[in-house]
C-alpha cells in the first residue's frame, strides 16, 4: 500500500514506530481509575486503513486499550443516524476554550453544551441515544463491531470505575437536567455514557472502524453508508476544531488532520479521501493527549505531506 | 415591650403591617416546586423577640411557611456545635459575587464553597451533619423545636419535591465530591439538605428561635448557651455579608442588620444585644428575597434607628 | 480617654503595639512602585479618635505613609456631597467576589462596577469628581486637610509612578468607557485617581479624619456635617461588605468593624457611635491587607469587645 | 478557468451572485464608526484567484471596502516574516470560546492572547511589528500592494475613528501591558493596529492577495515566497479554527474552508492547492460575519465540492 507521494505505508509506520519508541515513558498514564492507572506506559501502536481497503500497522497495534473519549465519535454517529441534524438543536458546534469537563461555559450558556466532544456534549448525545435506541449500549457495541468487522466489548471494570468515580460527569448531567436539557433519567444516561467510555479496541480495529470518515461516509470494506457525505465532512470539521480537548488549535496547527483523542492514549486521525489512522500510547501530556501519539501524528503529517491545509 | 428609642414594639409592627399590606401581590412566589407555587401571595407576617424574653407580632405571624434557606442557620449552628471552627477548613467566609447556586466560582476555587449560605456551602455543612450526627434530620428537628419551644416538622411534600427537581443541587454535591470535598454518600447528604429546606415554621417561632444570635449565643427564654458569644457574632457577620443571596450589599446598605432570607419569603434579622425579628411574605424580587419582607425591614430600621452601623 | 468597658485607651493601644511589634517583618511591602517598595517593613502605628474628641495613639502613629485605597473613602465622600444618591446609578453596592482589579465581573456586568471600593468603582467615582468639581485634586486635598485639621499633600513621586505603571487601571477606565460608563477624558480621570491614591497621611490624622463616620456624619472636632447620618451608616455598611479587597468576609467575621484598607499598609476602622481608628504597618498579606494591622484590629476587637455584631 | 469538477468559475460565481442578491439587506452594517455605518447594505461582490494565476469575479467585486479584521492576516504574515515561530511565544494558537474582544480569558491566562485573530492577539502582533519594522504602517501597505499588485491605502477617516472610539482595544493593550506582554508604547501599538484595520481593498484584490495561502506560501502571480509552505499551512489551520470570531466551528462545519472575516463585511477563504476566494457584503449577523458572504461561501462549497474535509 502506498500513501502520500508513493511512500510505502508499512515503511512509514515502521519508521515512526522506531523514532517514537525512545520517548515512551514520557507523560503520565491516566490515574483517575485503577484499570487505566495500571496500564504499562511503554507501549505504542500505529495502524492505518486506506479507503481502498488496504491496511498497515506497526508497534503494539493489536494490543487492546480503553478507547475512552474516542468513543464519542461512535455515540455521535449513532445519534446522527437516529435524528440527523435535529441533534444540533441540543448540542453546539463551537470549540469551547475551556477544559473538557468544565461547568463554567455550560452555566454561561444555559446548559447547552458547546460541542459533542466535550463531556457535557457527549452526555447530551448519550441522552439522545437513550431516547432513540431501545438498548443503546448494545447499539454502541453493534456499531463498533460492524465498523471494525470484529467483536468489540465493554471493559466491565472500567465502566464500573467510571461510575464510582464519575462525580464530575454526574455534576454535568444533573446541571444540564436543571436547565431542562436532559430528557431521560440521569442514571440511565450516565450508564450509557460510562459504558461508551469503556469500549475496548486496538489500533488496527480503530483505523478500520473510522474509515467511513475518510470515505465520504461509506465504510471502505463493506460499502455500507454509515452517514451521508455531508455528515462525514462535518464530523471531520468537528474533530479538527474540537476533537483534542483544549489542544485542538495546536493539533490543527501542527498536524493539520481531523483527530479525536481519548485519555486511554488513543488518537484517531482522518486524511479525507485517503485514509484513517490510529495511534496509541498511554502516556498523556498536560492536555490529556497521548505524548507519543501526538508526536507520531506530527511525524506522519510531515513525512507524508498529508494535511487538509 | 419597648424598642429603639422607647417605641412600643406592637405599635411599630402594626404600623409596618398596615404600610406594607397594599404592596402584597408584588413580586412572584417561588415556582420551582408545586407546594411553594400554590402559596397565596397576599400574606405578610412580622414578629420580634427581645433578648429579655418579650415578644410582639403583627399580620400573619402564626401562619406556617416553608423556611427554606433560613434553615441554613440551623444547619450551621449544629455543625458549629459539633466541630467548632474546624468547620471553616471546609467552607469559606467570603461573599460570593455570584448567584446562590452558581457553579462557576466553585470551579475556580476547586470545589471549596465561598460561604455556608450559598447552596454549595450549605450542602457541605449538611455533609458535616451526616458525619457528626447519627440522625441529622432528627437533630435539625430537635434544635428547631428546642429553640422556638414548640414542635417543628418537615413538610414531606416539599422535601420530596426538592429531591425530584433538585438537579442543580445534585450537580453541586457531585461537583464538590469530584474535588474530594464531600465525605459521605451524595444521596445521604442531599436527603439531609432537602429536608432542612423543608422545615415549616411561622414568624413568631422564627423570631424566638434565633434570639440566641442577638444575645451572645444564649437563648433568651431558656438561658441555654447555643453557641459561644464569639460564634454568635461571627454568624451575624456572615449573615450581614452573605445572608441574602446576591443582595447582601444592598441589605447591609439599606437595612444595616444581619439578615438571612429564604425563597419561601421568610427573612430573619438580628439587632445585636436587642432583639431578633422575622418577616414573611411569599412574593419574591429578582434576587429571591421577599419584596414586602425587605420593605418591612427597611421601615423597621428607619423607624427604630436600629442598625449595626 | 476610656473605651469599651471603661478601659484606658492609651493602655489598650500600648498593649497592642507591644504585642504586634515582634511580628513586624511578616508579609511583603507593596512592590509595584519604587516609592512603596522602599518603605521599611518594621513599622507599626495605631491611633484612635473618640466621637467626644479625645485621641490616643501608640507606635509610629505620626509617621506619614501613602494611604492608597483608604483614599477611596475621601473620593466617595466628595462624590456623595456633590450628587447624593444619584451616584448609585453609576456604581453598585455589592461585594465583588473577585480581586480588586479584576475585569471579569466588569465584563459580565457591562462595565458597571460592583462597588466604589474596587478600582473600577473608584475610577468611576473619580470620573464623577471630574464632572462635579472644578479642581477635583484640590477638592480632595481640601477635604482631607479639613477633616484632620492639618495640611495634607500628594506624594508627587507616587502619583507619577502610579501613572507610569498603572496599565491595569488604564485598562479599567478604557473598558468602562467602551461601555459608555465614563463621561470625561480617560487621562483626566486617571490623573485624579492616581493623585488620590498618592495622598500622604499618618495614623493620628487618619483616625481623626474619619471620625464623622463614627458620629452619624458629623465631624467630632468641628461639628461640621460632612455627610448625612444615613449616608454615614451606608458608607460604614459598604466598608464592612467591600472595604478590604477579597477579605471583607474575613474581616467582618474576625473583627466585626467596618474597615477600609490600602496597599500602603493603612487600615481605617469605625466603631459606630464610639470611635474611629487607624492602624498602619507596611507588610501585606496575600489579600493586600496589612498583616500587623489586621492582627492589631483583631486584638482591639477582642480586648474592647467593640464589634457591630 | 475551471474549478471543482470542471465547473466554469465565472458561471459558478454568477450563479452565486444571482442567488444571494435577494437577501441583501439582511443583517446590519457595523455601526461603531460613521464611515462603516454609512456603507450601503445592498452590495455583494465575489472574486477568486486560482493558483495558476486565473481570476474570476461577479457582483461588486471592484468596489473598495474596509477590510478590517481580514487585515490581521497581513499583520500576522509580516510578523512571521520578521521573527518566524518565535512569535508563538507571545500569542497562542487555540480557539477562544469567547467573543473576539473579551478580556475575561485574557485575565485567566495572564494576558497571553489565545490566538492572533482575536483583537488581543492582533494587538500583540502589532506590538511585534513596531519592534521589528522601522515603519510598520508602510510595511503593511507595501505587503498588501505587492500581494495584490495594485496600490493599497489606509482610509484615514476610518483609522481616526477607530482611534477615537477604540476604548475596548485601548483596554486590551493596557491590560496586556500590565502583564508585561507589550514591549512598546501603547499608543504606538494602537496606531499600527488601527491603521491596519483601516486598509481598503476590493474583492478582486483580496482574492489575489491571499493566493500564497492556497499555494504553499508562494504568491501565484510573482512566484515570490511570502511564507514557508509549513507557515502557509499553519496560517490556514488558524483561519479554520479561529478566523471567524465566535463562529469558527460553524464555518468549519458548514463551509469546510479556512476563512478570515472582518466587520467591513469581507471574508477571505482558502481552498488549499486550488484557489483563494473573497466575498463581501456589508450586512453582518450577530457573530460579526457577513450574512450574504457566509451564504455565498456555503453555496460555493456545496456547488464545487471544495472542502478540506
Amino acid at each position: 500500500m502506498t500513501i502520500g507521494n508513493a511512500l510505502d505505508a508499512t515503511a512509514v509506520l515502521d519508521g515512526i514506530n522506531a523514532e517514537v519508541r525512545p520517548m515512551l515513558g514520557e507523560g503520565r498514564v491516566a490515574r483517575y481509575i485503577p484499570a487505566l492507572a495500571r496500564v504499562p506506559i511503554d507501549q505504542f501502536g500505529i495502524a492505518l486503513s486506506g479507503i481502498g481497503g488496504d491496511d498497515a500497522a506497526a508497534g503494539d497495534a493489536t494490543t487492546p486499550f480503553s478507547i475512552q473519549s474516542v468513543s464519542k465519535l461512535l455515540g455521535l454517529t449513532l445519534a446522527l443516524q437516529a435524528v440527523g441534524s435535529a441533534l444540533w438543536e441540543r448540542v453546539g458546534r463551537e470549540p469551547s476554550g475551556d477544559p473538557f469537563n468544565s461547568l463554567i461555559q455550560l452555566e454561561h450558556e444555559q446548559g447547552l453544551p458547546r460541542n459533542p466532544f466535550i463531556n457535557a456534549g457527549a452526555i447530551c448525545v448519550a441522552d439522545q441515544l437513550v431516547t432513540s435506541y431501545g438498548d443503546p449500549k448494545q447499539a454502541l457495541l453493534d456499531l463498533a463491531s460492524r465498523l471494525c468487522r470484529e467483536p468489540v466489548a465493554f471493559d466491565a471494570e472500567v465502566a464500573r470505575s467510571e461510575r464510582e468515580t464519575g462525580f464530575r460527569n454526574a455534576a454535568l448531567v444533573n446541571f444540564m437536567k436543571s436547565f431542562g436539557r436532559i430528557r431521560n433519567d440521569v442514571d440511565a444516561v450516565l450508564d450509557v455514557y460510562f459504558h461508551q467510555c469503556a469500549l475496548v479496541m486496538n489500533c488496527r480495529q480503530m483505523a478500520r472502524a473510522f474509515g467511513f470518515l475518510a470515505n465520504e461516509g461509506v465504510q471502505p470494506g463493506s460499502g455500507e453508508a454509515i452517514v451521508t457525505p455531508r455528515q462525514a465532512r462535518r464530523i471531520n470539521a468537528l474533530m479538527l476544531t474540537c476533537g483534542t480537548y483544549d489542544a485542538a488549535g495546536e493539533f490543527a496547527f501542527l498536524i493539520g488532520l481531523p483527530c479525536k483523542s481519548g485519555v486511554g492514549g488513543g488518537i484517531v486521525a482522518i486524511a479525507p479521501r485517503q485514509l484513517s489512522l490510529c495511534v496509541w500510547s498511554p502516556g498523556l501530556d498536560a492536555t490529556g493527549n497521548s505524548v507519543a501519539g501526538r508526536r507520531a501524528l506530527e511525524l506522519f503529517a510531515t513525512r507524508t505531506g498529508l494535511s487538509v491545509f
